[in-house]
């Protein structure tokens, strides 16, 4: 079966976010009254799998090994079934 | 009043998303069976505006002035006000 995950991947609270502090400031410079950016990432992965389960599984495998790094970030993940 | 966006900026359908395809190639190194991974890009701003209305304008603009590429990126959000 193929699936779609849609994981996004954050940086864990108390971690220095550059790219979020620059936007930020940018959109201050702008005029907007910003009081604070964060910034993710969302991968949207299409794959094969031989059930949810399994499906579920390999997302969490991909994320603790590749995708997200468990020093700085936390991950969360929904799959659904794709015709 | 304070809201919250959350902003998601994503390449146009037909543009070219190489961390995608990088990525892709990583996870089918690794023995998944992966077809295909887009990347995107999620901003949570919170900010000050005096109503809703407002505070949906100021996003748009944001995103035309600052987040988003018109030539390359899709983006949508969602805004919430917070206490």
């Amino acid at each position: 079966m193929m699936y779609r995950a849609k994981i996004e991947v954050s940086l864990k609270s108390g971690h220095s976010d550059p790219e979020g502090e620059m936007t930020g400031q940018s959109l201050r410079e702008l005029k907007y009254s910003v009081k604070s950016v964060s910034v993710s990432k969302v991968y949207e992965v299409y794959f094969e799998a031989d059930s949810r389960q399994e499906a579920e599984k390999q997302v969490d495998e991909m994320c603790r090994r590749l995708l997200a790094n468990p020093t700085k970030d936390d991950y969360r993940f929904e799959i659904e079934e794709v015709k």
